[in-house]
């Protein structure tokens, strides 16, 4: 059988911050700049993920996406979204928020559960703005 | 002369949260919903400036955008990117950061130094997500 | 207090074609194009609802927008997503499905539904194609 | 009849530059920054005309859109696109090419041609980039 | 020469449904969702086509795109668009137009007409809604 | 440390014609169609630069996106935007100006500076027009 990708976008509103505990106000805007801002700030993130298997004959389908459309918003948007990610996310408890750790933390998430549709996790991207985006393939 | 209505993109990322602080946390969810995060969230907002006049005949421009563009930057981008709009931004003191309410404030910070430019302020339009948006023509 | 206008975009995907009944299969082809296909074609729409009132003081809103949503859901997409225009949908019973037509069977299916939530339906715009949509204000 | 609003959007390519012949190289920058680069640059336009006008019952349209779509382009794509306006585009001559004379010029081209396919031109609107745009209703 | 990979967008809008003849409505609905309505539903299709190859020195093309255009419309486009494609594609006959279904299908159109252009088709991405695409590389 | 890929779009307006010097009108016109306009056309081109990298685990980047925002703003950019590819870039003398000419030339620009970054630059897709892109990764 052919093999096709399949990706589902979802989509999260989420405050963070880019700041480290060990370094004072002066330091943490000099690494990160005004993503550093102490009371936060916020993003509309766009999460495509994208998955990769043999299309079912019967369905013509690599994975039903109603069922994975569940599975992101039960394993990720239901944790995250309008979520202040440093504070109140399990998954990224005591991580950096950047887009990068945000996608790696995605892929951990759900790569396994993906496996029970019959597909396998092939991308994670992560876009922050129109101008910023990050993907990641488990690697 | 004919007159044209120029409007002017800027964007900015900012965390909030609707709640009022004399109404409990549970009040506050049944409320505003999810919106009323303790510990805030956030959006990438994108804010649409629309200036109305005659059009110039030596240059042919209601008004000169890259004019336009430093003063949406010095009133209101600079005061409210990457900044907690409940908490940092002193035109919000005060205020539920409803978008209806951001709106209007904006068009306070900018309605006269527009008039500055030589135009008249038509229009504020503010996009929270992409399947929501307020506008304010300051009536 | 400011009055201001928000808008609600909701999407749906439809089957539909222009064809009328007393003319044969060539007459058809002859006014209303490759959109007369006997075994018809369809489109993602994007329906944006904007409705007008002031902002409540309490809340800062104009309207609760998951309010609007449900209503928009309730009245609008439970009946047309996913369905055929000429054959499915009680609201458009003997109308050609044009996009001027939808647009004025949804501002007649939310007018009145719109003034319980306190607000003013002010305009509907339904966008069927990245380069065609209609505006109607119930004029 | 209910009236409602059309819009079809058409897109063109082309070069210009902001400058006045009677103006040095060093003043024209001074006036128009970048935009004076005397060999020229360009933008993809995206040009969008709006009609107004009554439901023809037999229809449900407000005007035939495969016309409009072809009056835009006889009367203003076919000479605009790939073009360099300041030079090549007749009804452009001796203007400045700013996104508000094109506009206006292009207002010109088409509000009476529109009226023989009974309707009433009622706006024009030109997106230069992601960030700017011109409305021009005729006045 | 350099390796370049050029990618063209068309667009088509079709009506299909997702059901099995051999299985009861209500069996199509548990296994297809909404998408099993009788009736038909449609979409805007975006079709992306990439295709690959070395950079000729004459032109600086892989291909030219206006070729790759007239191709993509002549094999697809013409055959799918306003239609729909469960009854009326004689490429999607006997198979359930889901999404992968469709891309593998216009991939196995286009990929050796492509071969006479002188470039390598390297993928089809095919987007339904703005939520779900899917791609296929010919594997 | 896992590997990740991390885009930053900039965008520049240009001017360009595609025709070559030894051939006369007619023969351009043939080859290139409308883009041999001899006064030129122009568009809105979109670069979209991917480096890739391991995540530094202090900061949680594989780079610092205002970093990499600046080197492609100095070396690319301030070069091309609102300028005539033909005749004021450096990195473009003497080349024909397609889209995929114009992608290797801009890889050619930032592949060495971006390793002082500390990551490898991995594509460069520069989208031309809603409608065509090209992608090149140093092949």
């Amino acid at each position: 059988m052919p093999i096709c990708y399949i990706t589902r976008r979802e989509r999260f509103s989420a405050a963070h911050k880019l700041a480290k505990a060990e370094w004072d106000e002066e330091k943490n805007y000099e690494v990160f700049g005004k993503c550093a801002n102490p009371n936060w700030h916020g993003h509309n993130y766009e999460l495509y993920v994208t998955v990769k298997g043999q299309t079912e004959p019967s369905t013509g389908f690599v994975v039903d996406l109603s069922d994975l459309g569940d599975l992101i918003k039960e394993k990720v948007i239901s944790k995250i979204d309008h979520k202040n990610m440093n504070l109140d996310v399990d998954f990224m408890k005591g991580k950096m928020t950047s887009t990068e750790n945000i996608a790696i933390a995605i892929w951990e998430q759900i790569c396994d559960p993906i496996k029970a549709l019959g597909a396998e996790l092939h991308k994670i991207k992560l876009q922050e703005t129109e101008n910023n985006y990050v993907e990641y393939y488990g690697e």
